[in-house]
């Protein structure tokens, strides 16, 4: 008798990324022609105690040594309640019984730009990279399911500043694809219950139901609102959302990237009448990249900023320079636009 | 002393779209050299008796006489309710009151197809059509608000198929653009605002407030439990979202389009070597484009039938014809993609 379906799921997943990593890691070993040990790669698993990066040690430590791959596990300690150190450690002791090595927990500080969630993840992520450059692994494996895609999706559209920030998490991110998810297109239920089948203790981190964080209050009350309302599939449809906005989104930047040079004079500004002739889309990336490179942080320009400077071109009727963040200004000056920080 | 706000904001947004109807007809008269009756374009708004198209119908019958154009109204009375004959009389009868004319009551007969929305939709829609050829109007007014153009991106956002489904309603749309949408930056609150401060008596459609109907549940409940976990801009938000995509939207079809005679053989097939090197997001909208040139219906080709088909080019591994709606089929021959009707 076969594993249970939600075990031999969360395994499939991984060993379709091992498998991956495989390939993409012995074609860099033969390119490196390091021949003079047996090649292993190692890839690690972060691991927080919950149930979704649980399943993700278990089908780790399940699937790599078919493979040939080592499995280590990383576990972070943020340090934002009592007693999370050992918390901490008995995660690492979890991982070490799933039969991982190395195993490493980590204690970080968290500051506290851009609010909590964001603070949090920004330590998480430096002490990862850190990690899998100490232990010179091929990749970290992330246990985000296709539940946080959903959310995650919902929190860019409540920013409304388009495609990009609906294009949710990627199946692989990180410097060199370091990062890789490979439970994104499976539900959170199956996570949890492959580890109950496989009698594995998870921790319910008691950020996940207070309401005091806004992906806590959208997991627990607006998105049960919004499959009331529109039917169960919801989850569904706003992970396949990412993925087709991720696809056009890169299009586009593609596109914008690729008229650059064709809009710029020989001095090297960008003129007015080619820009107007671009589609609305295409000219608003053109501008939000000149508006970057001249300075202007990305997190803090938003689409409003955009449309304002586009309007120097599509409703031109004399207005002055327009302020952008980190002081870069933008001014039409005789059919050409010229952004600089000022 | 001037009008209330909410009245003044009303007034302003119809005056902006009747500019643009002026500048337009007039621009079409002189092309047409009909210089023998003074010019005077007839409007019209679309009344149900609700809030948001009765703020529409007294800002139109306050700001069309200024700018010399003729102002009359419709309402449709799809026969769903007991009664709706009688409320039908009484809206046109505000209407008259108004000072609007021509004044229509349209009696339409609601199919069942896509649902009963949707049916309604399409009878009410055919009749407005049917009326603006009948008097000759240059335009006819919808009062959608930014409150519905955010239901209609929650609801395009649960069918998961893309950014096309996520640009909401157009400003301007319909055949010669003849629909236009004064209010789809107002709130729904700011037209019910103006209709209290000008003693004008609205109707609410009971089926606004029917948990049957998916929109309803979407308002009442979906939208309001989004806004408590995300925050109250989630609404301008969403139509923003709504406006970014649609352009984003028209730029990738019109890339789409440029690149379908270049990804040709000389016979007219699609060439899976030049299909490959597309992005993926052009790719699958000239597969998309080419399945519904050979027949396959719009409304019945999903996403998933795309991907099925985009992986004859990105995945092939030998896989048979695969079928698509409207009896199309799909297939790899000899590095060609050959899509028709079987």
């Amino acid at each position: 008798m076969g594993p249970h379906p939600a075990v031999a799921a969360i395994r499939l997943a991984v060993r379709r990324v091992l498998h991956d990593i495989l390939t993409e890691a012995s074609t860099e070993h033969t390119r490196a022609r390091v021949h003079e040990r047996p090649f292993a790669p190692l890839v690690l698993v972060a691991c927080s105690g919950g149930a979704d990066s649980m399943a993700l040690a278990s089908a780790l430590a399940f699937e790599a040594p078919k493979l040939g791959i080592r499995a280590g596990g990383i576990t972070v300690d943020h340090g934002l309640q009592p007693g999370s150190d050992l918390r901490a450690e008995e995660v690492a002791l979890r991982m070490r019984e799933l039969g991982l090595a190395p195993i490493e927990s980590i204690a970080v500080s968290v500051g506290r730009d851009g609010g909590p969630e964001a603070a949090a993840r920004d330590a998480r992520y430096a002490a990862l990279d850190a990690a899998a450059e100490r232990h010179g692994a091929a990749a970290i494996l992330l246990g985000h399911t296709r539940d946080d895609q959903a959310e995650t999706v919902l929190l860019g559209l409540a920013r409304g500043s388009g495609i990009r920030s609906l294009s949710g998490m990627a199946a692989v991110s990180g410097a060199g694809g370091r990062y890789r998810r490979p439970f994104l297109h499976l539900d959170r239920h199956t996570a949890r219950k492959a580890c109950m089948e496989q009698s594995l203790p998870v921790w319910d981190d008691p950020h996940n139901t207070d309401p005091a964080y806004t992906r806590s209050r959208l997991r627990h009350e607006g998105l049960p609102a919004l499959e009331k309302a529109l039917g169960k599939g919801v989850v569904e449809a706003l992970a396949r959302t990412a993925q087709l906005s991720r696809d056009d989104a890169d299009a586009l930047d593609a596109w914008a990237s690729q008229v650059e040079t064709s809009v710029r004079d020989a001095s090297g500004l960008l003129e007015c009448a080619k820009l107007y002739a671009l589609p609305p889309a295409v000219r608003r990336r053109v501008l939000r990249r000149a508006a970057i490179e001249a300075g202007a942080p990305a997190g803090s320009l938003f689409a409003r900023h955009i449309e304002e400077v586009d309007r120097l071109i599509t409703g031109w009727r004399g207005q002055g320079a327009i302020n952008l963040p980190g002081k870069v200004v933008a001014q039409r000056q005789g059919g050409r636009l010229v952004i600089r920080q000022g």
